[in-house]
């Protein structure tokens, strides 16, 4: 392996790795060093990768919403699902999910907001790119959805889905503190059965 | 004044003061060293007052959660408003800080769920107790809407109590990565006009 793919790919170990340590640890309770000696990188190298360790969290954040928006894309390209049971299908993977991972962890996404959303504005900005990302791609789905009649159209797309992205992040929050998945039926009923229906 | 009369305002000052750094930096990015420092006790004497920090936290979320229950209860016990307008107020009230605060700290409680909800099962007692404490008085000024026909009953008070709870809680997430009370208007829209009427 040529120096500059060794590159990427420790680049990639590092962030798969603080995707880990920050959804387990928070932001501050992590550190440089910790992450670079459980992928085997050299101390001192950090600074190869990454300028800081906030442009680290900022990529480590990119990193983390890509799947996210990945899997929802897929849920919505499949054929055999319409546009509102592709959502619903989505977020019940997620639900899934995080019984399986025993409640832990919830959304990195929200954890930063909370840690750091108002005191890193590096991490801010990508927080928030990262928030619009998603947002816009269930807005995607809601669009399809009220095209096809299946959710109401007195309420545009967009603030549907703003809706839904920062009720989820509550509920990700309560079901921690439940060590319960009840939070996250909850919202799948207040979405799918009393808000979205036309 | 006498040692126990000392003692118990050291201790107040700790919380309060705790209250502040943990909603400026988080949990694990406070110490108790700096918290001692500032509010002038001697290092080394905080055992004293608290058996851990973990024990501190605890102490600091029922110490932070008092205010908000004990203004919504006055909101709910002024004679001049009905319940649903009581909750309107309150919750305008909040909204209002946010902004003069600059959209930074959102709620301890959000924050700390996020950060430790999951990883200190002392705190995660203590914040479903303080989140179950608020939703419970929140539900209360539910019931008496919902008596007087201002809300729908087709849902009970506890379902819709959490609701706001845990989408409350979401949107102070997006107002701190949006800078901006709009994530927290959506929140009154969506709830009061369009999910408690009956």
């Amino acid at each position: 392996m040529n120096r500059e793919a060794r590159k990427q790919l420790n680049r990639e170990k590092l962030l798969d790795r603080g995707v880990q340590l920050l959804m387990e640890n928070g932001y501050h309770a992590t550190g440089i060093q910790e992450i670079l000696a459980s992928v085997n990188i050299p101390k001192g190298s950090f600074y190869n990768y990454f300028s800081s360790k906030e442009a680290f969290g900022a990529e480590v954040i990119r990193h983390y919403i890509e799947p996210f928006i990945a899997q929802l894309d897929d849920f919505l390209s499949r054929p055999d699902l319409d546009p509102l049971s592709a959502l619903r299908s989505y977020f019940d993977t997620l639900i899934q999910e995080s019984a399986r991972n025993d409640f832990k962890g919830g959304c990195l996404l929200g954890n930063l907001m909370g840690e750091i959303g108002d005191t890193s504005d590096t991490c801010r900005r990508v927080l928030q790119e990262a928030v619009h990302r998603y947002r816009d791609k269930i807005r995607q789905g809601l669009v399809q959805a009220q095209a096809r009649g299946q959710v109401r159209t007195d309420r545009s797309a967009e603030e549907l889905a703003d809706l839904m992205v920062d009720y989820w992040q509550g509920t990700l929050l309560r079901m921690k503190i439940e060590r319960s998945v009840v939070p996250l039926h909850a919202f799948m009923r207040h979405i799918f059965e009393h808000t979205l229906p036309g």
